[in-house]
This record gives structure tokens, C-alpha cells and sequence, in this order.
């Protein structure tokens, strides 16, 4: 038991290489043992990719009969860019296979852990599940939901303010905070603002990883053609909006080349960030890092749509009354509905302190008012 | 060097025996040590008590020739409600005297030494002297400023919010939160609140020490005579106030009885929180525990009045434009006025956290717009 969690844990850091590269797949690390022996490792580096089952077995020259797989999520049992795993394994003599979490994928969950038994393969699961499903968040949120994770990310003083009340944001956090932010970028497939972000701060959201979207929301499209976000043709852009069909048509041939412009219902109460993230998961975006202001983030928060928070805290007070709070929004009216942050972690970065945490929402997200 | 820090380490845990119970003198501990062997201890147990070098010296029945006396403040040469401590110190036989922080009261500061010197006593100063001046924070600011330290305690949600959208403040942070807020009180002279906050929330402000004073700042007497705050006339309450004048006769006649109502001038910016401050100094209000809302709290930090602070915050959300922040008032308008937090300090209160910390202002009081 004791070398399992060892053998496990050992997964779930070789897995996390993987970290912003898999997308939409989960991050996998897989370790094969024989008599206490390490023989292989393997990992899953990206989408498209070798499996990290595979990717252990591909090391080892000479037969692995007897000996134990250890893999974070349970083996693919379907052909998807590359063939079943199970079959390999199977076929390999592994005699034991111990798995930390089941795949919750519906189209294999359990089906793989089955077909390895019937095979005569020992199979443990759960071990350590917790810790596996949260190192695949991500994917868990995907499959459950089929919607795309989002976390919220934002920097303000001790008493909670992200602009001064003489409308100065820049910049509240340090460096060292300042750098992890962008860091934290490169772990989801998306970077999104509002459009009162685009107008004030004119952010580029570079990330250190290629590939990563950039999403802004902009009901009016009021984003100016000369922003940083459209100059990086590279990137791909997109830009929900409700009025494609009253912009100029000069402004949106323009921004049609540098941004796909995604049109989205928007109602009295503006926009819903559901139906935006319905939107988004069809586009193929798995996960979203929310860089917005008080606007934008707190209707994802009414709406029961953030997974996770990041929350960098300046060791500053701003003060006043017209500063801007990190959330605006309706928020809850009673306090026992207060929004609860689940498994809250603190540590500091520099001089801030980030805290990081899971909300959970009491209502379902339905019933909630949702608007953006 | 290194004995001489574990002696004087002693003396701050004797000293803050007294905590709550010495003002307006500081916590004081002393320890006699002789080649290495505690002799004997004490500590200063309340304002008027015989003070801590004496309180060591008495027990010591044999003499203390050759010993060594550790203690944290200078010891007095003045004569108060006691003799002056230097006197019996030379007389003892006390070979040396190690001492944290001088006196920061002009009528000795240094003096004591001087004297002591004078007497072929062997005197170091200045060890430990930041640990020393922390544990008397309270006494230094007042013996420097001639004004009270003010503490200021919040509790809001991860969002900065200390009420809800729907007007709902309780309870945001969990018991064990609580509990640690008002045994707080203890460590001060007088809780201080804003009117709103009775007016919303008819608190107690009870302390588990007596003798604590509660004090209101309520410009225009709208305290209701049943208030819980002027229940118990054993505590002395202290309604600061301009409109002392314009106040119905009946209702005046009534508070005096349970109340010291003050009158402070109150301009078109409200008090002058500086003003107030003052005030109490004069009536011997040496340190105050501000539980104040975003109004009162606000213009203390707008004054630059605002010495400690003690942030609870609760594992929450609760959003909306419309909640209420931790801190209102003007606020600083740039983010290079933003008014630094240092020594901050994070720990975990059941489910909370607790953030203590002290404002480093850039500019001095008097520059700032103070208003209340």
C-alpha cells in the first residue's frame, strides 16, 4: 500500500509534464515496477500523441511479465488518434495494473478496468483518487459537464480593491506574483477578458506556451483594431459579441482577419456565461483562465461558472469608495448563500499572498440568474 | 549574546502577562540571573502595582551582588505611582543590566542608564529592541505621537465584502474567528464603532476584561437608549458627538446618565478623525480597537490614523456590486500612494484566515484630508 502511493504519486508528477500541452486529453504519467524496481516510466506529452502506458511499455527491451503498471487514470479502451491501450497491456504479461482514478470518460469509464480483468490482470483503483482527479480538473469538469473549466484569476489589495479610486490598476501585485500569473496562463487552453479590460489596459495576454487562445468578451464589439490581443496573428482570437450584425462592415472585415467572431445570444441581463461556455467547449476550448475586472468576473460567479480561484493579495490598502471591488455582479443577498471556497491553499509569492481555492456553489448553476 | 537573548526572550513573555491590565504604563518583565541560574522574576501586573524589576528584586531573600538584571523597557527614574526603579537597582548590589528598548517617555528615555552607568552598573541597550518595541507598540506610539494606537479589526469574504448585496453581515467568518475578535479587546483601552454598526447590529463589544471602555462616534446622537452598548453603566461609554446641542433635552439627560458624551467639532467633512483621536488620548484612552464599518474604518485610513490592522477573512464569496467593501472613504487615488501593509503576518483561525499587519503611510497625517 505504502508502494503504491509512492508508485502513484510518482504518476501523477510525471503526468503533470504534460501540464498545458494535453489539452483536450488528461495529463497521464505512467510507472512500471517488478519486485520494488522501477523498470519504466512514461508520459503523456501532448495531444495526439503516445499514451503514457504505451510510452512506459515502448522502453522496456526485454518482457515485462509480471510486472505491476502504475497509471493515474484509467487506460483508454478505444480507438481515438492512437490505438486501445488495454490491448497492449493485456497483451504485454503486465500482471497487475493500479490506477488511481477511473476515466470519466462515459464512452470508457470502467469498461477498460473490466476488459483487463477479464483478461486475468489484477486491477486496483481509487487509490489516491482525490489527488488524481484534482491533477485532471480539467478534463473531470469536461467529461462530467461538457463544459470548459474556469478559473478566475485576479490581483488586489488587502481590502479587496483592483482599481484605485482615481482608476489606477497597475500595478498592485509584484513581479514574482505578477509572473505567476502569467505562468498560470499556460496551463489552460484559453485566456479571457472583458472588453473594459481591452479598453482600459490594452493587455497582450501572452502566454509562454504557443497555442493558446485568446478570448475577449465584447457585446458591442468596441475593441479597437489597433489592440495588442489582434496583433499576434498567430494566436488564434476570438471575440463573442452580439453585434456582429451592427458593426461597420469595414471594422469587421478587419477584425474577421485577425479573430474568429464567435455571435452570442445576449439578452436584458447581457450576456449568460453558460451559454458563452456551451459556445466555447463546441469551439474546443477545455479550460479558461478568466483574467477579467468585477464585471466580467463576478457574472461568472452568479452564474455558478467558476471552477477555481486564483487570488493574488497585495499587502496594500487602496481604500475608497468609488475604487473598483474584485467582483461586481448581483452577488448573493442572504449570507447563507454565500458562495463557500472548498480546499483553500495560501502561500506567498514575493511580498503577495496567493490564495487559491474551489468554489462550491449550494444552488444548481440553472437556477441562478446568469448574466454577463 | 546568545543568553542574553534568551533571558530578555523571558522578559517579553513575563511582560506580556500584563497585556490589557498595565495601561496607560507598559508591559514589563524582569529577570535576575546569576552565572547563568534565574535568581528570580516578574512582571508588572497592572497599572499602580509595583513594577517588574522591583517585583523580581522582592523576592530574591539573599542578596543579588554580582547578578544580572534583564528587562525589557528601560527601567524608571522617575517617581509615579511608585518609586523610581534605578534607585533600588543601585542599591541591590546589581552588577549588570540588559535591557531591550530604551523609555520612549522623554522624562527618562536614556536616563535611567546614564544613571545606572554613573553608579559602576554595566548597562547594554538596544538587543532584541525591535521584538521589544512590538510587544509595546501601544506605549511607544503614544509616548512618541501623544495620541492612542488604533487597531482596526474587519472580517469580510475572500472578495472584500463585509456585507451582502441584501444588507446581511452575520456571520461571515466562523466561532473560532469570532471568539479571537473579541478576546482582542482585550489587549486595548476601548472598542470603538461607528453608528451605522449599532444602528445595524446593536452590539455588545463586551470584553472579557473589565475596566474597558466602548466608544461610539455618532455625530449626530442617534443612538437608541436601549442600545445594548448603554446597558451596562459598569463600563465606561463614551458617545462622541456635535450634536450634543441640537439633541432633545429628554434624550440628552438620559445618555448623560449612561454615557461621557463628548462634543468634537464636526466639519463638512465629517469628524477629523486626528480630532478624535486626540480627544481620547486627553481622557486617557491610550489604544483603541476600531470595529468600525467601511465609513468609520475608511476615513481612519484616509487619516492616516491607523496603526495595526487585524483582517479576518472567511473562506467566501458573496459578490455584488452592491455588498459592502471592508473599507469606504476617498481612498488613495494612485497606486504609488497605496498605503503599504509590513510585518504582515497569515495564520489560520478555524476556517479562516487572519491577516495582521501595520500601514507604513507615505505622507504624514497632517497632508492628508482627514475626515470622519
Amino acid at each position: 500500500m505504502q508502494n503504491d502511493h509512492l508508485f502513484l504519486k510518482k504518476t501523477f508528477k510525471l503526468a503533470a509534464k504534460g501540464s498545458g500541452l494535453t489539452s483536450p486529453n488528461p495529463m497521464v504519467g505512467a510507472v512500471i515496477v517488478r519486485k520494488g524496481r522501477v523498470l519504466s516510466s512514461g508520459f503523456h506529452r501532448k495531444a495526439g500523441s503516445v499514451h503514457a502506458e504505451i510510452d512506459a511499455l515502448n522502453k522496456i527491451k526485454g518482457n515485462v511479465r509480471g510486472a505491476t503498471l502504475y497509471v493515474n487514470l484509467e487506460p483508454c479502451c478505444i480507438w481515438g488518434r492512437t490505438p486501445p491501450c488495454v490491448d497492449r497491456i493485456i497483451s504485454s504479461g503486465i500482471k497487475k495494473v493500479v490506477i488511481s482514478t477511473l476515466d470519466p470518460n462515459p464512452a470508457v469509464r470502467g469498461r477498460s478496468v473490466k476488459k483487463m480483468r477479464s483478461a486475468g490482470i489484477s486491477v486496483e483503483t481509487g487509490i489516491l483518487a482525490e489527488e488524481g482527479r484534482r491533477l485532471n480538473e480539467v478534463f473531470f469538469k469536461n467529461m462530467e459537464k461538457k463544459l470548459p473549466f474556469v478559473a478566475v484569476k485576479s490581483a488586489f489589495s488587502l481590502d479587496g480593491k483592483t482599481v484605485t479610486a482615481g482608476g489606477q490598476s497597475q500595478w498592485i501585485t509584484g513581479e514574482s506574483a505578477r509572473g505567476l500569473g502569467r505562468t498560470l496562463r499556460d496551463k489552460y487552453d484559453a485566456v479571457c477578458v472583458g472588453i473594459c479590460t481591452v479598453l482600459k489596459d490594452d493587455p497582450g495576454l501572452e502566454a509562454s506556451l504557443g497555442g493558446k487562445a485568446k478570448i475577449i468578451i465584447d457585446p458591442h464589439l468596441k475593441i479597437p483594431l489597433k489592440s495588442r490581443l489582434l496583433k499576434n496573428s498567430e494566436n488564434r482570437v476570438f471575440i463573442l459579441t452580439s453585434a456582429a450584425s451592427r458593426a461597420k462592415k469595414n471594422k469587421l472585415a478587419c477584425l474577421e482577419k485577425q479573430a474568429k467572431i464567435v455571435v452570442v445570444p445576449y439578452g436584458r441581463s447581457g450576456f449568460s456565461p453558460e451559454t458563452v461556455l456551451k459556445r466555447l467547449y463546441k469551439l474546443g476550448i477545455c479550460s479558461i483562465y478568466l483574467e477579467g475586472g468585477a464585471y466580467t468576473s463576478g457574472a461568472f460567479f452568479d452564474a455558478c461558472c467558476v471552477d477555481k480561484i486564483y487570488f493574488f493579495i497585495a499587502p496594500l490598502i487602496l481604500g475608497g469608495t468609488r475604487a473598483l471591488p474584485v467582483l461586481g455582479g448581483k452577488g448573493v443577498k442572504q449570507m447563507k448563500d454565500a458562495v463557500e471556497v472548498a480546499d483553500l491553499k495560501v502561500k506567498k509569492v514575493g511580498p503577495d499572498l496567493l490564495i487559491e481555492g474551489y468554489p462550491r456553489y449550494k444552488a444548481p448553476a440553472a437556477q441562478k440568474v446568469d448574466s454577463l
